[in-house]
């Protein structure tokens, strides 16, 4: 066979059959521009001139990536310590700011230790992968509707794994009674999910997770800066985070900046630390992107009013929705889904959200989620004004089709 | 079964083990001083005072982490677009600077097209998966010494793998020879391996690929900015990069900042784009550091006086090592292993330099390389100087037992 020209031939049928279904995926060019954040400038395909737009699917949640602080941090680090690493956390590329930052996220998540990665995704795939491999016969017991890296990471390890019916206990607990009791568990599940903006019964689980002598592993990467009295999450407004054994969370979305961590006992932190293929084999986050999530934890730690701003943009959106009669899907957190319902029709929504009225919300199509359920995932971040909700609310009205505009159940 | 006393107890148990055999990782504390190059603050466990030390183990191989220009670069795009990217590169988090350091990662390796991933490791075992998942009954020729990455790569995908040896162009003949005629096949590959700094045959494996009908995979993260005319790597050097289909690079070495990237046919690359959970789901790099590696690359296609800058400090490094008797190992490249060949007097003498001379250099123990092969790797930049040649062969004649010093084959 000539691999190349059957492969090529793959490749091409299959990005047409993307555009043909209407999920083929171009990533729009958006500049941010600092100072003026949820404001960016749109780069049309074809060179046509930049426009100003405001941006509704950010998951810079709070802002923080334009913060003075968190900018003045990396600056800082830069000039002093150069771009990159250098190398991996082991050769030569661990400085001390790492430390401090693996320091901050223990003690914000009340744990022993913490360990960092070039990203949430990789924290998933490295931390649970070893896990899991820790142990002969492992049972892992995933929510249905975790992330694409935590089912990489479960991929990664011969556990087996059960899948459970997504936040339904009974189902879990099911599963659970179903496995061998002399086998190794381990319940992975995240606290809000992304797409539906819905959060998982933490203490539960840990009820469950405690009669059947699993270990739990909660994935808080919507929650971390967000949620608790100093940003630890669900698992910190909950009262639980004690009863999670390994917490992961990332740099990147509340916190604004780059990378993920996990966090947990000095030992299994340390075990992972040490065998984790995704930690050990690559080159550690640079010094000055570690510097400016420092920034942005202590920050967040110390001033809860930008979660108290959130909450409050959060609940003034769904309002304008709501009253503007536009398909809202229900939501437990700042996470606010539109429903579309089909893939073509998501993605012209989109493009004429952003060519004809500037505003930009990402249409989320299958795999992200299942068919049926495309969707605009809207975030109100606290730069989110009222002004641009009647925009975007406007907006939205002009471009919805009748078909889309009854209110999701 | 208690799942965290049976789990913390192994990981104790295993950590215990480490430390018996001398492989326990302590990530030393060491802080790059810009401007300075390969000058760094060493931070010592226990809190004493930090001491300056010359680092010989940065893979920052040019000093492009703290070029002016670079930090310029980073800086300015800090200062207009924020610190992080705020989304996957579907979800906002595509920037014009994405799309450029793409189009220039192309131009380097004269390919239709380039993708950016958060490192070389996510490049390597997000591309070869969805690669080796394209087609079924795909057959993967991987040599032994490939990069951990490229084996989690592989493990990712449901191809039939075989192992050929190091190097070896009749034993992976004879490999393909045995695979099914029919069966579509990769040969993946390093141009120059991190631990030995040997140099593939890559003409004579396209060679072989073209006549068994395989595509190739060349990892060139030690190659990049570094060989060849315009730092295309060592596909650019021997003139080969036209037969090799996918080029993987990273911006973490030689161009000093961070992630990684894939190059290829336009059609391979949109695919691997399209379908790559490591891509898909994962926050995009931050603008700042897309910024930097652009100016990086740039510099370096355009200016060949730091290539053979450090191609003269390569040998001088390996010329002051062979008069001073010291047991160097063979290289093709700049790469520079000196054989030790026991886990815990690699790092006992690692310790006393640091310690006692002032010298860093990572100890390199199992997995990273086989039992029995332990060693120092040392990298000569163009920063690093006659004097600090000489400090350091002072010290390794201070610090290597008699045993250690006789000349490794």
């Amino acid at each position: 066979m000539d691999t190349r020209t059957t492969l090529l031939a793959h490749a091409r049928d299959s990005l047409d059959g993307l555009r043909r279904e209407g999920r083929y995926r171009e990533f729009a060019r958006l500049e941010r521009i600092a100072g003026r954040f949820p404001r960016y400038r749109w780069h049309p395909p074809g060179g046509e001139a930049p426009r100003e737009v405001t941006v509704w699917s950010s998951n810079d949640y709070l802002g923080m990536g334009t913060h003075p602080a968190v900018l003045a941090a990396a600056e800082a680090a830069l000039r002093a310590h150069g771009a990159g690493a250098g190398g991996t956390r082991n050769i030569s590329g661990t400085s001390p700011l790492h430390a401090a930052l693996e320091a901050e996220l223990a003690a914000l998540h009340g744990k022993e230790a913490a360990l960092l990665f070039g990203s949430g995704y990789v924290a998933n795939q490295a931390a649970l992968s070893a896990l899991l491999s820790a142990l002969p016969g492992f049972h892992v017991f995933s929510d249905a509707k975790n992330h694409n890296s935590m089912i990489a990471g479960m991929r990664g390890a011969p556990a087996a794994r059960h899948i459970w019916r997504h936040n339904d206990l009974a189902d879990l607990e099911a599963k659970l009674r179903a496995a061998p009791a002399e086998a190794p568990k381990l319940i992975a599940f995240e606290s809000v999910y992304s797409m539906d903006g819905d959060i998982a019964p933490i203490g539960a689980i840990c009820d469950l997770a405690e009669r059947h002598g699993a270990i739990t592993y909660c994935d808080e990467v919507h929650a971390v800066g967000l949620y608790g009295a100093t940003g630890g999450g669900i698992t910190e407004r909950d009262g639980v985070a004690h009863r999670v054994d390994v917490i992961e969370g990332t740099l990147a979305k509340a916190f604004g900046v780059h990378g993920g961590y996990v966090a947990g006992d000095a030992a299994l932190v340390d075990y992972i630390r040490s065998t984790a293929g995704g930690l050990i084999f690559t080159t550690a986050l640079p010094p000055h992107v570690v510097a400016a999530a420092l920034a942005s934890v202590r920050l967040l730690r110390a001033d809860p009013a930008p979660r108290a701003r959130l909450a409050e943009r959060a609940a003034a959106l769904k309002a304008a929705l709501d009253a503007a009669g536009l398909p809202r899907m229900p939501s437990a957190s700042h996470i606010v889904p539109l429903r579309i319902g089909e893939a073509a029709l998501c993605r012209e929504v989109a493009r004429r959200l952003l060519a004809e009225h500037a505003v930009y919300a990402t249409p989320i199509n299958y795999p992200t989620v299942p068919r049926g359920e495309e969707r605009l995932r809207l975030c109100a971040t606290p730069l989110h004004t009222d002004a641009m909700m009647a925009e975007l609310v406007a907006a939205l009205r002009a471009v919805l089709p009748r078909a889309a505009g009854a209110r999701a159940a």
